[in-house]
């Protein structure tokens, strides 16, 4: 990546890597076959490139992701691929729907998300299913009760939805793909007693070894994580970075200090990576870096970082700067789906 | 805590604890023997209830905070206490003080960081000086040389700073008081040399064991974090809490879903501590708990957790709700200081 002359620190998109990750994906999994995850990249302007690379249905972790997917015209088919019991958000959802802004179906995995997406007006359910992972989804063989227990309430069961998020990280290919048969051949079992069109899950790590799921819901591969760079088995490239400043130099202890830390990296998966120096620590805004003694930093130098985990990088800033492969600005996309509260915008 | 019914995840604060706090450092370090660090609260709301209690000088680690600082009327000192070589954001502090918005002081600490100030316009700096943490800050013998650099250059030199940021959280008192003492003692050694009122320093670990600062940039003490409450001789109270609401329970295997994982929750010192469940992991969205098997919780309930570092959670969320003993909201403040593009507003 040649870096841009911009202020720092500041969250770079390297256009020709994610045109390439979109092309590739796209030609993997055309249209529908996708289900981006607008989670990893909280971008309205981003999402707008996957739908016109073929992609129309989007999946979301928060109802802010989706109310702002469906404020941007990106509304075709919108999965709340998390469980939900707040009335009055649900019931924003249900009204998305009734105005025809956008098709929206929620995932429930219990009597109390069913009852209360039925209860906010909410049309359309996937059955969440457990499939390895410890978190959201009921137990395989709960998903019939459930879907006619939504079916009762008025509701369309649309299919079966699992993420086998504990397996997406797993670095050899072979025992990966082995290991996602075995977990997911459950949620066939459950679609097959539950019906419908959709069976909803995979990511980026599986995209290509989970055979069960109709609809993959990746969204890291459009910029992709440090993390998943250990998957070599996989085509995507690197293209995000958080582009930083050399603030300080302390040349007895052979340290360097760059203008970015914790608060503009996804520290969840630990230091980032650094290709001009051993990363020290992060603190607040900084990040203090050892450069080899044969090639020091110098104050001034723009240095970049790679986030391990680019999800919760992306959720620390505002804006990415896109470049093209001279370090040229051609861009900028909005990170607008941040936050929680439908009325963040307001406080800002 | 008390917690109310709100929408979450949500950052809540307990006022009575805040105002705890509050009282209890003003009366130790009153007026401007303590300079509040903004870094740790973004808000000028919460800024300015610091303001009405008699400190009316603060520092902040990014421009961004500074002009946002200003532009709230809360400029009567501002130092930015970390070092900047973006000619841009640092013409935009000249400017402010040339306009009579604000007293700016910058730190400085190297020959580069020094004229980018005076290139700027930048009239008053501290010299930042290297006290053991492994940061910015020149070397002690240094601090003369910068020093008659700046006023060469035709800038007013207020003092010195040094922070020791690798004492903060020694938990021992005894420990900490011998090891600021030492550590510290270079921080006046370079005051003699350069002269000027201003010893800055120190942190909430070591507010009251640093005899050598004259004012102590503490900004944690309001909220505390997960991090310093294991330092037991520190007279503050945790304020700060990420609220949570229960969405999913497996029963067979013994956890339940919260709905504020790593979006919501500062990661860098480790998981957030949870009253009634041992934390299993945290996810984007999501933290997996396992509650005690006689204590479960049911899908709907809320849960606080209480974040390890507060200043980096914080920095997640737009709005602090605000609540009484009773859980009862009275009040909101804006985290309106996050990001660093002095035009972020323009994009959100």
């Amino acid at each position: 990546m040649t870096l841009p002359e911009i202020s720092t620190p500041a969250l770079v998109v390297d256009k020709p890597a994610f045109d390439h990750n979109v092309a590739t994906m796209s030609a993997r999994r055309p249209g529908a076959a996708l289900r981006p995850h607008v989670k990893a990249f909280k971008s309205t302007d981003l999402a707008q490139l996957l739908a016109d690379a073929g992609h129309l249905d989007f999946c979301c972790a928060t109802v802010r992701e989706m109310e702002g997917m469906a404020l941007a015209g990106l509304g075709h088919d919108l999965l709340l691929a998390n469980e939900v019991v707040d009335p009055v958000r649900l019931r924003r959802l249900g009204t998305l729907a009734e105005t025809g802004t956008a098709r929206v179906t929620v995932a429930v995995d219990s009597e109390e998300t069913v009852r209360a997406a039925a209860a906010a007006g909410i049309k359309e359910v996937l059955i969440d299913v457990y499939v390895g992972l410890p978190r959201c989804g009921c137990p395989p063989d709960d998903a019939p009760r459930l879907a006619d227990l939504a079916r009762t309430l008025g509701m369309h069961v649309r299919g079966v939805m699992g993420y086998e998020g504990h397996l997406v990280h797993v670095a050899d290919r072979d025992e990966r793909t082995a290991r996602v048969a075995t977990d997911v051949a459950p949620l066939a079992v459950a679609h097959a007693a539950v019906g419908g069109d959709v069976i909803s899950g995979a990511g980026t790590g599986t995209f290509d070894v989970n055979t069960v799921v109709t609809e993959v819901q990746a969204g890291s591969y459009t910029l992709m994580d440090g993390e998943y760079g250990e998957l070599s088995d996989l085509p995507f490239r690197p293209a995000l970075r958080v582009v930083t400043t050399v603030i300080s130099v302390n040349r007895a202890g052979g340290w360097a200090v760059l203008d970015g830390g914790i608060k503009a990296l996804g520290m969840d998966q630990g230091n980032p990576i650094c290709a001009v120096g051993d990363v020290l620590y992060c603190s607040d805004e900084h990040t203090v870096v050892c450069p080899p003694p044969d090639a020091p930093l110098a104050v001034g130098e723009r240095v970049a970082l790679a986030p391990r985990h680019i999800d919760p990088t992306v959720a620390k800033h505002p804006l990415m700067i896109v470049i093209d492969a001279t370090g040229a600005v051609v861009d900028e996309w909005r990170v607008d789906l941040r936050g929680w509260r439908i009325d963040d915008e307001r406080h800002r």
